[in-house]
């Protein structure tokens, strides 16, 4: 099955990654949107947006317009922009994440054990990116924040160019527990990506997060 | 509550931590036991091993004579020997672990889930101790790779006196997810054993691990 | 041979410990001053300050009373203060560090060959203590940074009862290079102590670091 | 400048990486020799090997036949190998490294200031690689393991598609201090071989090191 796709946010690092996966899997890019504008050679089944959350509108404009499912994985979406996208997502089926690998997946499934049995000790979460990654901190240590639910510091590290490393230590009197996920290449995203492209074309409306994808039967 | 307790391998590091501790909460050791001989000041009602696997015999002499629990947390036992334990807690009650801290038991639940959902992926096990440890590798890195199921390489390390570090990896081609656990005192483990002696001076019999200690309601 | 001294600064976790090795190894403590005022048995030899900034003025008090030399471990003294510690010393032996371990002037000597041999590529600094130090960044990583001498991050973190990590990190495209020091306890720092207290015994006058106290024939 | 070069090993991982970036800096494979034979469309100005230790002798064939420079990284020679590499280099220039990137030699550069400082301390050196390394423990390793001059212990782990990295630590009691080094992509060591060609080609005869080809003027 070749899916043609539309591409917003193609000219990004992870843009051109999926661009080559995709590619390699056999589905075809006929649309794109950027900086530079608009770009064009057919009618999308799906739109895939790893760009800045100010193009969010015009992505949901292509989702309305071809009535097509989104996988998106824009960071730094605002409060309301998720609304936006809960709301859309009764029409349209939508998978929206941070990250989408799947030892992220797993980071955070311990990180929810840790919390839950060792209240009282101390969090924190550290992020070593790239030099030319442009969020500080990185969605993905976001999202490990929110699941833990209260106040916890993050460390932003930018070095080189490393493609992602994330952890979060729990301290208590006496012993330190820490989770790390390290990626080793880009690859490891956009194989999620792709998981959730072929996920989500056979959905009829919802939001999912990337989890579901991963674990949902 | 004050708890007469014998103590066998005291003259060891966590034998003199043990001594500390449940001296500091109140409770008095009438009996010692170690390479030195028996020195003994009133009848125990409780048995702490903390020795090496061939004083076990002797550990189980202790318990059937003054009919009472045991807390062992002696490394290196033979198949044989847990067999032992086994037959000898249908009549009495024993907590029997490799490791007593909490971090660890997390450590291990968080090991399981990665197992579990990472099926294929490389693991390794790491442990760094200080040069005055005997066994090697640690029972605590035995532990997790009876608990992984299969052939895992166990690098040991030995560094200064670094109280106990563990690490367990999961390699996926482009990400890498490591759970590590770090000691920063042995007072971790002795407050572990106290746990430990108080919820068994409560049972009939029955073989309870720390994880069991821990979360048993 | 025993010393008498004074420290200031004594009811602090550095403090109590300094007491602890000064009195193994045979010396005697005569003088104390802390919060809750000064405490005096006979004439100090040497003054040890462990205490905070606003101190000084005291310490520096006693030093000229009894024409004594003086080590100082306070962190964040101000520019102004080491000034006046530099002044001081034309007439006193003053020994002063943020860090009295071996294993940190270690780290400050590869620190120093990194920032010569990798420039343009990326540093960071990272810290991490027991959740009780006052001051942040450490005393520590402020002393990396100085040595690197540029704008460098410095992230802190604080876990448990960690007695202190220090991270340096250098990042180039393809490959970083990191040295980290972990203090397993803080004997490390009061045998430092120590040294520096019997080195500066023997001076006349002037201003030391730890690293002269080391390295100094 | 265009370099026709010889590549010894081509089909291997490294030898697709170094005719890349070659390829990309305007040089040209000539001649190819590896398990399938001989390939060949002119003559060599310089042989590159990374290949297996037992392809030695037909490597050094090259050389005296067109009377060139060699550039070898394989790694796993036995000291009579290296023997022969030396009497060779009087005829002719080679560079020979089981590690060609800058990181790694600042790594050996603090290795020895470790050393020398630090005598006494406990010792440990591990690499983590990808799964696909056949050799075990890396040539780096054993280079560090080499610096260090005396008995160290190596542990080698083996995860997803870890490009390389390296630890070494020195342990004393109440504090460690370690050194690692990560490669986050192969690019590092082609960039260092490239550097090693360029080198070499303006030299007569020789034994070079990498770190000679870094800091030499």
């Amino acid at each position: 099955m070749q899916i043609k796709y539309g591409l917003i946010g193609g000219s990004g690092r992870m843009g051109k990654e999926i661009e080559l996966l995709l590619g390699e899997s056999g589905h075809k890019c006929v649309l794109k949107y950027d900086v530079l504008g608009e770009w064009k050679s057919g009618d999308p089944e799906i739109i895939i947006d790893f760009s800045m959350p100010q193009a969010l509108n015009n992505t949901l404009g292509y989702v309305k317009k071809y009535k097509i499912p989104l996988v998106i994985g824009t960071t730094g979406l605002s409060e309301e922009q998720l609304n936006t996208l809960n709301t859309m997502s009764q029409d349209f089926p939508i998978v929206q994440s941070y990250n989408f690998s799947v030892g992220i997946q797993m980071l955070l499934k311990c990180t929810e054990i840790l919390k839950e049995n060792l209240p009282g000790w101390d969090v924190e979460i550290s992020e070593t990116h790239h030099r030319f990654k442009k969020d500080k901190p990185s969605g993905t240590a976001i999202m490990i924040k929110n699941l833990i639910g209260r106040e916890v510091n993050i460390s932003s590290l930018r070095l080189g160019n490393i493609p992602g490393n994330h952890t979060v230590s729990f301290g208590g009197l006496g012993e330190v527990i820490s989770i790390t996920h390290s990626a080793t290449s880009r690859r490891t995203f956009t194989e999620g990506v792709l998981k959730s492209v072929l996920f989500v074309m056979n959905k009829k409306n919802g939001l999912f997060s990337f989890n579901e994808v991963l674990f949902q039967k």
